[in-house]
């Protein structure tokens, strides 16, 4: 599980405690940069990431409700994921972060 | 030493390699906030931070270039730290976080 800043009156902490583990801002970034992606898409793009991790990241977004996932293919069966309005909500903070590294990074 | 994600061509990426480690963004929050602040003061706005981890945050965002120090009493000699303006510039990443949180989290 994800772990938590415990600063509840805080909103950047509890920003954090949503997108704040390793990974998961690179996943939001693919989605906003791709559209739908399936979890291959993810293991190809974030090299390093391990299956298990991926797996957690997604679950944790998706329960946070920030992606959700689409039956694309019936036999076999084929998901691909795909934001939200919440995840779309999350634009100004990629955009910073975006923004930011390419001045000063 | 920090972990990169080794996606150098990706400005979101490369900010979060300076920004990304557990705790740094609210070391910068607590900076904006407060202004200049002792290493003490960090330990008791982070409940849960254990001091090699704080050390270490600290050292990785002076090398980066985002704070300074200050020693502000000699004897007994005491330091603190403060954003430097390419930390200050993060502003904006801070701006974006602190309003979803306030909208959605």
């Amino acid at each position: 599980m994800a772990r938590s800043y415990r600063q509840k009156s805080c909103p950047v902490a509890r920003t954090l405690d949503i997108i704040g583990e390793r990974w998961t801002i690179l996943l939001l970034r693919d989605l906003f940069l791709q559209g739908a992606r399936r979890f291959q898409d993810f293991q190809e793009s974030l090299a390093g990431v391990a299956p298990n991790t991926l797996s957690a990241r997604l679950k944790a977004m998706e329960e946070h409700g920030l992606i959700s996932r689409r039956v694309y293919s019936d036999h076999p069966p084929r998901l691909e994921y795909h934001l939200t309005d919440k995840g779309k909500s999350l634009g100004p903070v990629l955009k910073a972060l975006r923004e930011w590294g390419q001045r000063h990074a």
